[in-house]
């Protein structure tokens, strides 16, 4: 695939004032459009790759811009796989606008959201999933986060769907062979074997299917909603987690989460902890938006902190009221204020103290274990962490049910050849050897500009 | 001056999520520490200065922390003279806090602001003019902020105080060596010649004063104060404004300007639009908070729109309450409304609609020409727009002028000669060749972090 198009320009660096800011030029004309407004001891089409040229930018009329490092990056040997050149100049809005603005008087256009990252793709540089990892890798938010999109961005899923892809294809190669002789009406593959080799590639599918559960919790973090009766200590819990662990303080724009309070990041899993104020039924007029966010929260969420504390009754009807909206595995009941004393009638999980801090690490080491299930998935291994991967591989599991099927109920070799087909090309979607111009647009727009 | 410290480092762009980040690090050791956690085809420590590596951040514990693009330069021919690297990782926080982690345990401390061009500085690469320039050219609010920065980092103000300097060298030295043949008692110079020299030095130093206001006005940009009755068009001015000129919508942070309105650029230069509710004393207690900063505004501004319509009557009380604060050839009078009729009883400077746009782009030159003095200073010549500098030539005027009182007085050599060398010296600390930590402190810990 050699994909050849016009030359683009963004700012890669976050927006605002900074020591320094990075503009990227990428295309065939990067260079050579580079070194109209650059002024240096050496011109940059005479440089080498990988080098780094000092100088100043210069506008047409004989203006110094800025003085500049410019970073050449020569085809294929680039973040693209094209001509690339990056300036780094002060980190001035003013002067990014004017670099850039005479770069479009040179036919140089912006880049669209993740455009870089698309070339990189349409020029075979990395795979689909492995653009995708890098738009992940950027947003990540905990380390858990972090590690699962370096792995996918090492391509350790892509790895394991192009090793089920060949499994297929051998298994789809004799089925296919069988057909070119169908006249001679043999069958070379014993269906046995066939309905074997098959359901070993679905063990395979259902491996990846099932580490999803862990996957989305890495990468998203985990959704605890805290439940509890007034003045049993949620606030006191969220306290002592904002005093003592980093919180995220940002954000993610464009959600309204009106209920949600913070946000830790414990032992490097992101946890978004929705503190709801009450989830029991009401006929007052006030509350009841309230509680209808807070059983929201309640339903919503991967699993639910039940906080009582050592002096107060315990509420079995809320306990009642919970498992109503969550499955009672995803419940954590919770003994709070174990600094007062430490004996209770209620059979809790945990007991801690927000107010010492006592057993709140433990507490978060069950809410990991809980979210990320007994299973041993590991970050090192191939890991579904996206929803397009996790419907391409179901998709394929469904296809290859349905060959199955036909080798079952003795079907001819079409049958089941098409079904292999199908199979095949919904692995090929994950790592885009077979896309579409939607499937790319619909990743490439969540990208951010300069990606 | 040959400076050797500790290595540092610093994020050098600006903070938050984008595509890249970049992490410097200067100081003797720094390129063998980045070698230390980078895993690329080739070691730092053996690539070439000024070139590019890619490869991958590695932890002790072997887990990869992102792919980099490594910048190399190698002492002294880097930013701050000594061995130098940038490491530009993904935009994500949570990276580049990785990588500075990694940096701290090999003993790499974190920059202080403005760290690095310190060190530029102390290492003879700029001299202290000129690195106060480099922050004046990051937080440049305007083009023409951006050119005054620029032309004080290209050493046009260096220059030219290096020439008076050289110029009272010459003259002091003459002096001198009469000193040192004191006990013959000849006369070497001729008193009229060196009062002629001293007189030379002393008017082009006046040159550089009178630039001041130029140089405050383009760096800082120009105050204006819109003073009017009520519905006489102040607010439709400043929504014409904002229509039609690219509004600045960042404040500087920490101060607080209640009754500042809008910034705008026009033609190259900001205008600081304060919209004054009222000026005129009054016992409503409401209301004495809202005149008292009022009044301030227009004391404080570079100039005032006194701003009357067609229709209304002249308010000639206003006007003379404008005047008791603040001289008359700052106020602009201009008369709005035009669009209804042409006519009107006031003698105004300038005519306006803020309706239709009429007559106002010849405001803004009147007021750029009001604010920027008749005076020919050019953006390409040396100007002086840092109250520091300022400071340091009105005090060398001074010992000039002491010196040539010395020489009217017809005092011995040795008065003359200490009036020139303190003149030399307050030169000398314009561009840094004589100073004091306190004076080094003061500049540096305005900058930003990474610079």
């Amino acid at each position: 695939m050699n994909f050849k198009e016009d030359t683009i320009t963004a700012i890669v660096t976050p927006l605002g004032v900074g020591a320094i800011s990075v503009i990227r030029i990428s295309g065939e004309n990067a260079i050579s459009a580079a070194d109209r407004i650059f002024q240096g001891n050496q011109s940059l089409i005479s440089a080498a790759s990988h080098s780094l040229k000092y100088g100043k930018i210069i506008s047409p009329d004989g203006e110094i811009v800025d003085d500049v490092v410019v970073s050449i990056f020569k085809a294929p040997n680039s973040y693209t796989g094209e001509n690339s050149i990056e300036i780094s100049c002060h980190g001035n809005p003013t002067i990014t606008r004017r670099i850039t603005e005479l770069l479009y008087d040179l036919g140089i256009r912006n880049a669209e959201p993740g455009e870089f990252t698309k070339r990189a793709f349409l020029n075979g540089r990395i795979d689909l999933s492995q653009a995708e990892a890098v738009m992940e890798l950027i947003s990540a938010r905990s380390e858990a986060s972090l590690r699962g999109a370096r792995n996918q961005l090492d391509g350790l899923l892509s790895s394991k769907v192009n090793e089920l892809r060949s499994m297929l294809v051998n298994t789809s190669s004799l089925v296919e062979l069988e057909l070119d002789f169908a006249e001679e009406d043999i069958e070379f593959v014993d269906r046995h074997e066939l309905i074997k080799r098959i359901s070993n590639i679905i063990s395979e599918i259902d491996l990846l299917l099932s580490s999803y559960a862990f996957g989305r919790v890495i990468r998203d973090g985990v959704n605890v909603a805290l439940v509890g009766q007034p003045n049993v200590g949620k606030s006191s819990l969220l306290n002592y987690l904002l005093k003592e662990y980093r919180a995220i303080v940002s954000s993610i724009p464009g959600t309204t989460r009106d209920i949600i309070r913070e946000e830790v990041v414990i032992d490097g899993v992101l946890y978004r902890l929705f503190d709801t104020a009450g989830i029991r039924q009401t006929d007052d007029e006030i509350e009841i938006e309230g509680v209808k966010r807070s059983r929201e929260a309640v339903k919503n969420a991967d699993l639910v902190l039940f906080i009582n504390d050592v002096v107060q009754n315990i509420s079995v009807d809320l306990y009642d009221e919970i498992k109503e909206l969550i499955s009672e595995n995803k419940i954590i009941v919770v003994l709070n204020k174990v600094d007062i004393k430490h004996t209770s009638l209620l059979k809790a999980d945990i007991s801690i103290s927000a107010k010492t801090g006592e057993g709140i690490y433990e507490l978060f080491d069950l809410l990991k274990e809980k979210a990320l299930g007994s299973e041993s998935y590991s970050e090192k291994g191939a890991v579904v962490s996206n929803m397009r991967h996790y419907n391409c591989l179901k998709q394929a599991k469904q296809n290859l049910e349905n060959a199955r099927e036909s080798c079952n109920l003795n079907l001819s070799g079409e049958f089941i050849s098409v079904d292999l087909r199908n199979a095949e090309n919904s692995l090929a979607e994950i790592t885009g050897e077979i896309t579409t111009d939607d499937i790319l647009n619909n990743i490439f727009m969540h990208f951010c500009i300069g990606k």
